[in-house]
């Protein structure tokens, strides 16, 4: 199976995807979307995905969104960094969970705000910021005496709620600064295979900056 | 079985997990969780939960947090509202990830801040705002033509998405103003047992209140 996966390079969310399918070495190739010119809001991406996000990955006549379903169906065609009983299934199901609401839904945000927008410092940056650091404290108890989210082994959730965190100068707060986060990612960079997201996927630096 | 689920009357997220209960018409109770005065946060609770949120569901042995697991769980064991295939699963693991991370994500904390708390208006809520109606426009444009997320047929990805949008007056924007979401709310309400969160679950009104 050849996948192709429309992504871009400042996306931790397409990370996620990227990141597995070059951890189970699979046959893959980038499709770059032009999300700084609009890329995800056209008619025609929309008809793709009407989420009107990356990542997006065809695999033959599939075509699945939502990073969560990409590493769920991935997992399981690939057979790697997945579950291994229901009580597993439902475990990664919970971290994936809380990656998209609360640890993603607010990394994302605040990185995009101090990074890529016109925005700078503002009421909206410090609540963010607040709501960050209390995942990121929720992730570090996780992983005090764990090596992996779910034990000694890497899933998929270990993909996803790292899909921002190799943006360490973006955020403006530093992942590393908690103690079990700091090690655990550099235990997934250690990976066989591991690539920083700006080495993975296509359109960095931003593309309007010459 | 006898399910116990700690929850409170104000929560969307709990309320996904006892509408579930109540359409199926388990044997439930629930078991109230003082969140306005931290409840969430003390050390018991954060020893059945560590992401220290509600709902926690027991079932047996089990204890299981996360509303979208939740309530995956109890599609399987309850046999109602789950997927009938591979594709329906994906499509419904996709609607709880955007549930979770862009509707759930931002109208639970605009009405919060909204109705909960002594904010007020400000630049956050204008942020949660937009993000809010961007949200709903998605699932407006989902639901045009559909009866329901997956089609002709309710399933946990409807109880999902549903979870905040019947507090129509405490979000500061009406969900019923999109057309295709009000006509979903409506055949949601319709469906035997269906019940107003605050007629599911203790603690309302909110306790501190006379």
């Amino acid at each position: 199976m050849k996948y192709a996966l429309h992504c871009f390079a400042q996306s931790g969310n397409a990370y996620k995807a990227a990141l597995m399918l070059e951890l189970c070495a699979a046959d893959w190739e980038p499709v770059f979307v032009d999300f700084f010119d609009g890329g995800t809001k056209t008619p025609e991406y929309l008809a793709l995905n009407e989420l009107g996000e990356v990542p997006l990955l065809e695999a033959g006549e599939l075509r699945l969104s939502q990073s969560g379903v990409i590493l769920d169906y991935l997992a399981e065609t690939l057979g790697r960094f997945g579950p291994e009983n229901a009580e597993e299934r439902r475990e990664i199901l919970r971290w994936l969970l809380f990656d998209n609401h609360k640890l993603t839904g607010s990394v994302s945000t605040l990185r995009f705000r101090r990074t890529f927008s016109e925005h700078g410092e503002d009421e909206v940056s410090a609540f963010l910021e607040t709501r960050a650091k209390g995942a990121l404290g929720v992730l570090d108890r996780r992983l005090t005496g764990r090596e992996f989210v779910l034990g000694e082994r890497p899933t998929i959730a270990d993909l996803s709620l790292c899909g921002y965190l190799y943006f360490t100068d973006e955020i403006g707060i530093d992942p590393r600064d908690w103690p079990s986060i700091r090690a655990w990612l550099e235990r997934i960079a250690a990976l066989p295979g591991w690539r920083h997201p700006y080495d993975l996927m296509p359109g960095h630096p931003r593309p309007d900056t010459p």
